[in-house]
């Protein structure tokens, strides 16, 4: 990327959750933009994205959408990117894709600058940011395999809806709004609320994120699976998971089971992770210090804590890993690789 | 214990959760009650508990609650336990105690029915009932353990906050509604509504049920550990837990990891668990079919699915375990003790 004073930045799907939150991590951390570029689909005509105090009118999404656009920030949907992201590049600007598109493409980088930052720079015009459940873990264990090589991990995610985008947060509000108003009565009834979710989600959890795969597995599973052992650039890390969506706003939480080759005492693993990029160890249990979603909310750190030994094998671990998936898990994430790239 | 046509039974913490549920099995499942009798403490005093369309007026627990008594269940808490289980058997009723204070004692057996009902008949006075969240794990990993061998569990839970009692749903009510009555802006600030539970749990999940130990466990994680082992009479056997609640008002759900020694696929575990008491295999992901919170609520059964290949290790398996805490996870297995008894 030409070095410049200031970047002309595009992002593609402005007004959806994610889109909206990569404008607001620009303007946060004083990303150098020139010009600030919004599109969306049709359905968005007329609408405005805040921007520096200013109300920028959305333009819509199509093949000329990208002339003199230095970087471009997709979070649009996996169909949107597999489209326009090649159109995108192949107008000059570099691609940052938070759908799942490109992801596991050999020849598209997928880059936590925490993990990885070096593969940023072997883009051929697209970079992939990875999935949220995804980039919160491999900021927190690729400290501890760098110490001490992780042989196998079991992840169970407790993901917010915000994840799901819009909808899905109004299908929480509306079905807790509908309970609530009948005093909590009847609580499993909620038939007549439009589902974006694949069930209610007010008041129970949902072991089933995007799409069933022929192993039985969520698609996001395996996400969780295959892009951990991409950016740690370990293809045969064995990794396994479970994928539950719970009924809170935003961040995810994580129970991350680890065995690793060399011991590491909690202490070790405490004063690796208190150096480590990114993150913040909040562990002190008998004070009832641990990380939680909702404190989590708006902050830029991965959270660590109930870190413990596993004295059912060998060099085992249980940690707790919280983040905001709207900031760590896409936005930020996003904005950080652009940062990296400039700096260069 | 003595057969007889009909049995006194009485309940300690009868105005309780756990007690209101335990009078509702007993009636659903027309064990042969005699004499109905319901104790609670002072504060207690003048309530009735329904029990076959009767309104049967609370005692007082004390010293004297236990003459002419053949059956006493327990749920008021390990202190009560600790205090007047002896002094039930002592009187000639045999106790079966839904609290912590006897499970671990090497005299007093740990019973689920499904799983060690033999040892139901090994006791000097009273049998204890397992913690909730490992009642339907034992249901579901036994018959596994039968046909194969598991020699490591790592357990994640999504437990719902009726097993905290009355004051923790009330804590859920109360914040839900707070929230969604300012339309869900500011849903981090609950900190007037009272708090049972260790933080706000509506929009949350906390990674933190009953107190901490020495080693960094929860006494719940623990439970599911020492628990296990002791239902399974495996003292030695690998197991890890993660035990969290999250804003769900009944049934717990679980993601199960389990390795074996020797290998199962999945049909042939779908198979075992089809034929296993007390289990009900829920497993059709491409149709959205797996066990959910919401549908468990009420039934007896502990629901599984989810069931998967873990390839991440050698005959690894992952399981989706969904019970009602109250029902199977407490006042259910407590009157199937029961039932054991007075058949043999």
């Amino acid at each position: 990327m030409i070095r410049k004073e200031k970047y002309n930045v595009a992002i593609a799907g402005a007004t959806g959750v994610v889109g909206a939150e990569m404008a607001k991590v620009l303007e946060q951390r004083n990303f150098p933009v020139d010009k600030f570029i919004p599109l969306a689909s049709e359905r968005s005509e007329g609408k405005t994205v805040s921007f520096r105090n200013k109300e920028i009118p959305v333009s819509v999404l199509d093949e000329n959408s990208f002339k003199g656009v230095d970087i471009a920030l997709f979070s649009a949907g996996a169909a949107i990117s597999k489209k326009f992201a090649p159109i995108a590049a192949k107008a000059g600007a570099v691609v940052i894709d938070n759908s799942s598109a490109w992801r596991m493409d050999p020849e598209v980088p997928l880059v936590v600058p925490e993990v990885n930052p070096e593969e940023a720079f072997n883009h051929k015009g697209i970079i992939a940011n990875p999935n949220c459940s995804t980039i919160q873990m491999v900021v927190a264990l690729k400290p501890i395999h760098d110490a001490a090589k992780i042989k196998r991990i079991v992840v169970s995610t407790y993901q917010s809806v915000s994840g799901w985008g819009k909808e899905a947060k109004e299908q929480l509000e509306k079905e807790s709004e509908a309970i609530a108003s009948r005093e909590f009565k009847d609580y499993k009834n909620t038939a007549s609320i439009k589902k974006v979710l694949p069930a209610q989600i007010a008041f129970n959890v949902i072991p089933h994120i995007d799409i069933f795969q022929d192993n039985d597995y969520t698609k996001e599973e395996m996400k969780c699976v295959n892009e951990t052992r991409k950016i740690m650039k370990e293809p045969e890390l064995a990794v396994t998971a479970t994928c539950v969506r719970v009924p809170v706003f935003r961040c995810h939480s994580e129970a991350v089971n680890i065995q690793t080759e060399k011991k590491l005492s909690v202490r070790e693993v405490k004063d690796i992770l208190n150096k480590a990029p990114g993150v913040k160890v909040v562990d002190d249990p008998s004070s009832g210090i641990y990380p939680l979603a909702i404190n989590a909310d708006g902050k830029d750190e991965v959270f660590i804590g109930r870190i413990r030994e596993d004295t059912s094998i060998e060099n085992g671990l249980n940690l707790w890993i919280v983040s905001d998936n709207l900031r760590k898990g896409a936005a930020l994430n996003a904005v950080q690789i652009a940062e990296l790239l400039i700096k260069r």
